[in-house]
Parts: structure tokens; C-alpha cells; sequence
């Protein structure tokens, strides 16, 4: 693959300026950009960056004001731009033509679509089905009666237990298990725990897709339910009868203990954790590491241990780091005391 | 499986109120029940939702005393009552009937006791040793000379490095690793690290569960001990030379590191960190989140990073909440000693 | 493996201390260690276990001036001294001779070294290459085109995708994760998200190891890079694009986001994060469960949340204890002050 600067200038509708007749031959980062790439920024902090990159091209923002080597293309939302280009640079995707690789241990009960892709290793339990076009890469598992909906990808050692289900153009990461058993015991009087039987299963909804190593719980009996357009990084844990909804977005390490809700399009940020039995609203964002002990009303950004709005979180911090003077104005207001009335 | 509401207050000694006589089909959560299925309420949280249940009948306890759409059945446990119930009403268990899957790769000098499973692309390596009636369910690694007990169940894709020891009825779920390298190394002058070999192993009595994606790492020498009847949720990792006690509860995402040891029947609520070469007494509890930098006596429940006492680290939580009010009185008091005294 | 105390005093070039006739057999922890067992102290908190120790030797450094039971032999560098000897008394290593496993899959146009051992149910899937002598253990995966090179081991359920390079020597535990995609979406107004190519690959230098469940992201474009010499703990998580540093040290359970770049030599401590587009300075030092918000200098130690010096950190620390005492200062100076002044 290979454009001018100028051609991709056209191909963005975005404004060129410099000469646009460099060949582009590919995409890198800022830093790493060598003569034949294109770049992009779309954050002041790369300005040094911007001036001394070897990249042939830029995509910037239509305000960008910072001095860039080589040619600029100016466009409404950089970031897209050059998600839409790199495609196009992109190595030639990895094809899984059709078919049941002879390792593959397939049940004679179990339902395929039409031109599935079951690599190596694969094993798909009884009763279980899969949707046309899917493509399950290698070493999955797929339980017993669980259904897999059309155009779902799943990667090496995905493993799916019995009787759960799995929407249409889902992603699945390596290692993902989906429907482990929920953690739940009954403890006698002596401390020793018996098994509550995990009865119930997880749906996933269309277009979600879930990180590496990811852990989903089923439910202790109905569903833990993940909905529509949902992504989750890697390594969250989702304990037992969570509801995760439609467009949510759960960043990596996070942990939901059991029976939470999380609203719509909420932003659950990086190692944060949010305790059982809780309800966070449609639109929330948790901030990073922040541990989530109450209901949070719809919208509302919050932040800290234990979660409260971010600005009041913010402005404890700020609090905090000023201990030590407050500590030396209160030790200079006794000192004044002191000197106006000696202590007895 | 169907009962009428009778029947099943009469199966779990409870008192019923209402006729009893709808026909229970299955089980749900109170807030997603429908007609036919029977629910429970434990929790006060839950009081609006029992009122607008669709459930035909709700399992509470002897004092709940407020209104509840549907039949109601009294007991003294609701969760456990729930929970035997809802057992009957599971779906059809899946059954792997014993035998050794074609594509399995059992060495010829393993030894595998009566009525095992060894399901599709499992690994059992020279020496291992399976006990009776476990079951292996796909995609499992079983290392040189390790042994497993009887009535054991490990999920898809567990693996045991080689010459670890498990005990009876341990269920590893999806994914748990029991035995990788523990994480040491010397340093030279450069900088540069050495392995130091471990050669040690994992030892887990018997009860033990595992959930999905648990770590274990092997004694650096001797054994990291897991001990009987130990509960340990999803993600969490535990490092090398670990004791954790009899019965004890380690909660998603919870990382122990080297040498420390955990008491019989501690709890240690979900993403908190224990440092290494620590003990934590019997019986004590951690707080989500916690950070543990030293020795936890019997039966204390701590919580806060560093961890201290919970009431402790509670208290200091208020007086942090407070010191916006705290500074605005300093403020205040700083006014009035102007008044009385102008500074010079 | 025997050997007297006094023929491993010689080996060691330390210091014997009793009679060194006993022999010994193999090498155990100091609480754990019994007669014929050889252990160490390195450590002033194992003073009264170094005094109780069934252990017939002990070694410690040359300042250890705490009574032992059995013989001593003091070192230089106790922890080292029995790193070398313990290896002499490690159970049989495992060893897997060269050859590839009737049930493992790999396609013809991959490229494998000499002496290569593919384990059961291992996949390697097109254009693929292993350098001499690595050994990869089962169930592991290496994608499309992906480079492995020479003396690499992997254990069980490693896989890797496709285009990525590993170096030689490469040490990837159980469930290790190499080259999932990063997570990178762009949104609409209505708040659904649209998957960004993830075409990126992973570079992994010569020497490196990653504990078991580690996830690694492929570069958005570009690189994903981990050094040389690079040592990682069970269940870290990197995102795409991030550079971690040549004899970097990341323990258990930290997060790192998305471009971030971790110094050389710089050692993150358990469970910390470390938020996106930052720069960790080359030999800093990142304390447990920290938070890193911010660029950090080289050899900077930092902690807290957020993460700031580590001398402040605890500093504010000791003021957040005192905050009781401080309100009751204020409430003093207040009554003191109302007595002079009393309020109108």
C-alpha cells in the first residue's frame, strides 16, 4: 500500500499544507515515525514531538498551532482520521477460511452455522450451537447448549461453560472464560463453607467484546447479564448476577462484585472496584482505582476510596496535601495563645 | 421439575402465608422473577422490590415485616433456604460419564484411578496421578509427577505445573494456573537479574476451590501451602512460599505476596494487597481494597491503606470528609486571635 | 544429592561455624526446615525462627550476630549463596526432547529451529517461526507470522497472536497473553463505539519473562515493546503502545495504560497503576498499589494515590493518623480562645 500525502489529504477531506507529493508507506506513533510514515497528534503534550518526528505527514486538528516537521493535513478529529488511514496500512488480515479443523472435537448434538471457522483444538460440547460466519481461532471451548450468535471472533483459549449466551459480532480475547461458577457459600457454625449451586448462565449482547483474560461469573440463578455494544479490557472481573448495560465501557483490572448494576454508557475506569448489590447509574464514569460503596445517580463522575463526586474528591486531596501547613498554622495560632494567656 | 408453593414451604419447614397453591416452575432474582417462579429477600435493600415482584411466592425471614407482592414463605435462612431450593430447580447437571477422550495425551506412565474423565485435548504428563471419579473437563495440563485427588473437577484450560499435590473434591475453575515459577531473582552491579530456580511445589487440601484465572505460584523450595476447605475467588494471585490456613476466603482480584502466611478462616475482601513475609491472624478480616503492610493479629478487621483497625481507619475516613470545615475553622479562630491581638 | 555441611561451606566460600559433619539433603524454609535440611536468614524478623529451626545449617550473612540452632555458615550475600546451593538439591528438572507431538498442529509454512520441542495440543499457525531449542509445553499458541527465538520456554496455554517477536530466551508462563488487541474505540454521538484496527504488533527482548495470566497489547500501530532483561509478575496488564524499559522489574497484579513509557531499570511494586501517555523515569521506583498520574523523574521513589515522593507520601501519611489529635488541638485553642473572647 502506498499513497502521496496529498492523496491521502483527499481521501480525509482534509486540508493539506506542504508540498503532499511524499509517498506514505506507512503508520506509526509520533516518536517512532520514520520518512515514508504518517502520524498524528491531537494532544498539546506531543508538540516537541510534532517538531522533531521523522514522520513525512501529520494529521492534526483544525486548531493545532504548533510548530510540525514535514507536511500537515488538517482535519476535524485527527484521532479518527488516522484510525480510518492506518486501516488501510494495516498488514493483510489473517483469513480463516471456512471449516472444522480435523483437531477440533466437535459433538454430533452441536448446531454450525454456515461457514464457521473451528480451528485446532477446538471443542464444542453437546447441544451447543454456533452462528454462521463465526470464527473460533483455536484451543476454544464452547459448553454444553451454550449458543454463539453470527460474525463472533474468539481467540485462542476462550472458554465458554454450559448453557450461556453469546450475541452476534462478539469478541472474545484470549483466555476469556465466560460463565465460571459465581462465588457463593452457605458456612456452618463451625466456618466451614458448602457450595451454593451456581445455577443460572451470562448473556452477552451484540457487538461486545471482552479483553484478554476477562472473568465472567454466571449467575447464581437467572443471568449475569452483559448487554449491547459493551467493551471491557482486560482482566475485569464480573461477579455473579451483574448487569453491565447496553454501551458501557469497563477499562482494564476492574473488578463488579455480585448483583451490581451498571447503567448505559457508563466509563468504569482502570483497577476500580465496585462493591455487591449496588446500582450505578445510566452516563456514570468511576475514575481510576476508585472503590464504589453506595448507589451512584445517573451522570455523576466519581472518584476516590470511597467513591464520592470527583470534585469533592479532588478537593480532599488537596486537603490532604496541605496537612503539613495546616499543622504549622495551628501550632503558630497556639503560640500566639500562649503568648496572650500562659497556660495555667 | 414443578411444586406448588406448599409443597415447597412444607420441603423447607417455613411457614407460608397466602393460598399456596400456584405452581412453581423456576427460580429468579426478586427484581427479574415472573409469575411461576419463586424469589427471596434477605436484605431490607430489596423492600420495594418485593412489593413489585411478578415472583408467585418469596422466601424471607421470620421478622421481615414488610409488604411482599405474592405467597410468602418464613424460615430462619432465606439465603440458605433459597439456595437448597433452588437446587432442585436447577437445570439437568451436565454428566461427563467416565472414560479418556481420543484426543486426550495421557503418558503411559501416569496413573489414573476408577470412573475418571479425561475430556478432549487434556494433557496428563509422565508420573501424574488422577484420583477416582475426577473429572477433567477439556483443554486441562496436568504436570510431571503432580497428583490430584479423588472427585476432583477442573474446568477447561486449568493447568498444574509438575509435582504439585491436590487434594479431594478441589474444583479449579477456567483458566487457574497452580504451580508457575515463583518471582525471584538475584541482582548483579548492572542492574541485571538472575533467575533463582524454584524448585519447590503447591500443595491444596482437600474442599479447596479455585476460581477462574487464579494464580499460584510453586515455593521458591519447600511448599506454597494451600490448606483445606479454602474458598479463592476469581483473579486473585498468590505468590510464592504462601500458607493460607484452613477455611479461609480470598475474594476477586486479592494479590498475597511471598512468605506471608494467612490464618484459618480469615477473610480477605476483594483487590486488597497483602506484602510479603507477614501473618495474618486466624479469623481476621481484610477490607476490599486494603493495603496489609504488617502483622495482622486473631480475629481484627482491618481495613484502609496501610491497613489499621477498621473502626480506626473509618474514623480517620470521617475526620478526612471533614477537612474542609476543619480548615474554614482554623480560618476562623485565626480571624478572632487577629482581632485580639493584630499581628505586628 | 548429599552433601556435609562442611563440603557446601567450601562450595560457598563462606565462613563454617559447628561442626559442618551433618549431612544434608535437601533445602527447606527456616520455619519449615527439619534435621538434614539446609536453610538461610537474611532477614532480623527470622531471628526467632533462626533460633528455633529444625534445620541442621543455616546460612547467614556475616553480620548475623543472633543465635542459631545448628551449624552456620556465614556469606556475603546469604539470599544468593542458597539460590546456588538450593539448586543442586532441586527435584530432577523436567525435560522435553526435541520433537513435535503427533497432536500438536503446525501448519507446513511455518519455520521451526533445531531441537524445537512442540508439545501436545500446541498450534502454530502460518509463516510462524521457533528458534532452535525452544520448548513450547502444551496447549500453546503462536499466530500468523509471529517470531520466537531460540532457548524460549512456554508453558502450558501461552499464546501468542499474530506478527509478534519474541527474543531468545523468553520465559512465558501458564496462561501468558501476547498481542490481544489494544483496547481502542472511537465514539458517536449517540455513545456507541466503533472498534480502532489494532495493527500494531509486540516486541519482546532477549531475557524476558512474564508470569502467568500476564496480557500484553498489541500496538494500536506500531509497537508494543518490552525490553531486554525485562522481568513481570503474574497478572500484569499492559496496554497497546506502551514501552517498558530494558531490566524493568513489574510486580503481580499492576496495571500499565495505553503509551506509557516504563524507564530502564525501574521497578512498579504490586498492584500499582500507571495511567496512559506518561514517562516513568529510568531506575524509579513506583511503591505498592501507587497511582501514577503523573511523569516521574528517574530514580524517583514514588507512592500514594496519586503517587507522589515517596518521603511526602508517608509524611502526609503521618498527618492523616493524627488528624484525631489535631481536632482536638482545635477544639482546645477554640475553648481557650472563647474564654478570653467569648462569642456574641
Amino acid at each position: 500500500m502506498s499513497l502521496t500525502v496529498a492523496q491521502i489529504a483527499e481521501r480525509l477531506g482534509g486540508d493539506l499544507e506542504g508540498k503532499g507529493s511524499d509517498v506514505i508507506t506507512g503508520v506509526a506513533g509520533i516518536r517512532e515515525a520514520e520518512k515514508g510514515d504518517i502520524s498524528f497528534v491531537a494532544n498539546k503534550r506531543y508538540a516537541v514531538d510534532a517538531e522533531e518526528t521523522g514522520a513525512s505527514a501529520i494529521i492534526v486538528g483544525k486548531d493545532w498551532d504548533k510548530p510540525c516537521s514535514g507536511d500537515i493535513i488538517r482535519v476535524d478529529n485527527p484521532d479518527a482520521a488516522f484510525a480510518s488511514i492506518a486501516g488501510e496500512f494495516a498488514p493483510e488480515t489473517i483469513e480463516f477460511a471456512a471449516g472444522i479443523h480435523a483437531s477440533a472435537v466437535v459433538d454430533p448434538s452441536a448446531t454450525l452455522g454456515d461457514d464457521v471457522y473451528v480451528g485446532p483444538c477446538c471443542v464444542i460440547e453437546a447441544g451447543a450451537a454456533i452462528g454462521d460466519r463465526s470464527v473460533l481461532v483455536a484451543g476454544c471451548y464452547v459448553g454444553h447448549r451454550s449458543r454463539v450468535g453470527a460474525d463472533c471472533k474468539f481467540y485462542p483459549n476462550v472458554s465458554i461453560r454450559e448453557g450461556c449466551l453469546i450475541g452476534d459480532r462478539v469478541i472474545l480475547h484470549n483466555g476469556a472464560v465466560v460463565g465460571s461458577d459465581g462465588f457463593g457459600y452457605t458456612v456452618d457454625k463451625e466456618g466451614v463453607r458448602k457450595k451454593i449451586p451456581q445455577i443460572g448462565i451470562v448473556t452477552i449482547g451484540d457487538d461486545t467484546e471482552l479483553g484478554a483474560n476477562v472473568t465472567i461469573d454466571r449467575a447464581r440463578f437467572g443471568k449475569t447479564r452483559i448487554g449491547r455494544g459493551v467493551k471491557i479490557d482486560n482482566q475485569v472481573q464480573v461477579a455473579h448476577n451483574v448487569v453491565i448495560g447496553d454501551h458501557a465501557v469497563i477499562i482494564a483490572q476492574v473488578g463488579i462484585a455480585g448483583s451490581t448494576t451498571i447503567g448505559k454508557h457508563s466509563i468504569i475506569a482502570g483497577q476500580a472496584g465496585v462493591a455487591g448489590h449496588l446500582v450505578i447509574g445510566e452516563g456514570a464514569i468511576v475514575g481510576a482505582a476508585a472503590g464504589v460503596t453506595k448507589d451512584i445517580p445517573p451522570k455523576t463522575f466519581v472518584s476516590g476510596f470511597p467513591a464520592i463526586p470527583h470534585s469533592k474528591s479532588q478537593r480532599l486531596l488537596a486537603h490532604i496535601a496541605k496537612l503539613p501547613e495546616l499543622k504549622e498554622k495551628i501550632s503558630e495560632l497556639e503560640d500566639r495563645l500562649n503568648k496572650l494567656q500562659p497556660e495555667a
